[in-house]
């Protein structure tokens, strides 16, 4: 299954929440962490817990990264875990120059066998081919983020009045040939998606910042679905994984999500 | 030592030149691939045989994390070799959310002891706070790059009629307040850099681009110069680690580094 069959397939069952897997060994179960890899331990029991629920998965891949080599081998051990038709995202938000950015490809595609992954514009084009190149897979190139420093440089304004972000989405438009282009726009930016969501076209976006950040799943799918869009996710990492931080984290983690899944139907079955 | 201080020591002994350990499994000698670790000992002799002409190393995060865990080992090790007076460069092109930048910087500073740090601006100030909060590292944050899709956004028009990266330069010079902020800029940029030099103050600056992607480092060099300005790098990574694809590998990545610390030398002297 290509990557775009994957989200199509989990949304047409309107699932829209892709659970971010910020798994943080200071923040996991302490009955956890006398095991011998707790991080995986974690990871297993929560996506046990979510699969049947979850549109999709985001691995933040500096979560990983900061545990070493041992980290590397976790991450490779929970992507197995998680169930062939649901989508899983490296989210690591890289760009380099092309050469680099090849050898970050073919980590993220061929070795991790991610489905999708995270990309910084910033450097242009060049510095995302080789992500294209792969047909089969999603790119979620960042346009307006979650975060406050998103007003620095997304938000600067451009000789024709429009902001930065606004040209990122028309250039990911025309870089859109083999359909495995998609968006991250911030959850916490309401007013800017109802502006800007006409710009998208079919492109899926990916919206991370509800929950811990602020942003509210409600106003998010009212505003898609009165639009008419149905390729999406809403990224809920420490909201889900962390709501509770004891024996029953997994427990709660589907508790949460389902409380999630039933505001998203409500409004998406009107 | 203070990265600042590695790198005023280099520099004021005229040691410009930063060699990049991009190291390509695909591209290292024959005889070396069938010992148990070829990378390493591909970057070990590379290192001997340079450490005491190089301003600084840099290392590609791309082609560590490709190799998976072992790669991150390797990773580990190899900074490990390089004297404790060279500055010592981790090119990942990280920037993310708070939380999540903060990961990554202290997997750079704190768990492989990177004196410095290539960084992405494009998500703004709060993207980048972690990594400033290390008074004794240097962070060079992206500006104008070397690709030709540095076009595509770096040279976007503002409201102003500058382009994006000045705005970048501008925003990075008011976030020096630890003196610990550098830019980079590429070496293919002449016009660019002529033209801009007068903007970067006391920042460092990085500048990659020079051998196979076409930048001149007579050129450069020449630039600095006239400018007055002596607190910089020349990147070169495929032109001296591959110099040779043989067994004489590191006697032609010396012998090239010894050529163009003469060029520099031609010039910065006169």
């Amino acid at each position: 299954m290509t990557a775009q069959e994957k989200l199509k397939k989990q949304n047409d069952k309107l699932k829209f929440v892709c659970v971010g897997l910020d798994t943080d060994i200071q923040k996991i179960p302490f009955d956890l962490k006398s095991l011998p890899n707790p991080i995986l331990e974690f990871n297993k029991k929560i996506i046990e817990a979510t699969s049947d629920l979850a549109g999709a998965y985001k691995f933040n891949l500096a979560f990983y990264e900061k545990e070493g080599s041992k980290g590397i081998d976790v991450l490779h051990e929970s992507i197995q875990l998680i169930p062939d038709d649901v989508l899983i995202i490296g989210d690591g938000k890289r760009g380099d120059i092309g050469n680099t950015s090849q050898k970050y490809a073919e980590m993220l595609y061929d070795e991790f066998k991610f489905d999708s992954a995270t990309l910084n514009p910033y450097m242009g084009k060049d510095s995302l081919d080789p992500f294209l190149a792969y047909r089969s897979k999603l790119n979620f190139i960042l346009a307006l983020t979650s975060n406050p420093g998103s007003n620095d440089f997304e938000k600067i304004k451009l000789l024709d009045n429009s902001f930065l972000y606004h040209e990122v989405i028309k250039k990911v438009k025309a870089w859109n040939v083999n359909e495995n282009c998609g968006l991250v726009f911030g959850a916490t930016k309401k007013e800017e998606l109802i502006d800007d969501i006409h710009l998208f076209g079919n492109l899926p976006i990916l919206l991370p910042g509800v929950g811990a950040q602020g942003g509210s799943l409600e106003e998010v799918i009212k505003i898609f679905k009165q639009n008419n869009l149905t390729r999406f996710l809403i990224n809920a990492s420490r909201g889900i994984i962390y709501k509770s931080t004891e024996y029953d984290f997994a427990d709660k983690a589907r508790a949460e999500l389902l409380v999630m899944n039933k505001i998203i139907n409500s409004i998406m079955s009107e």
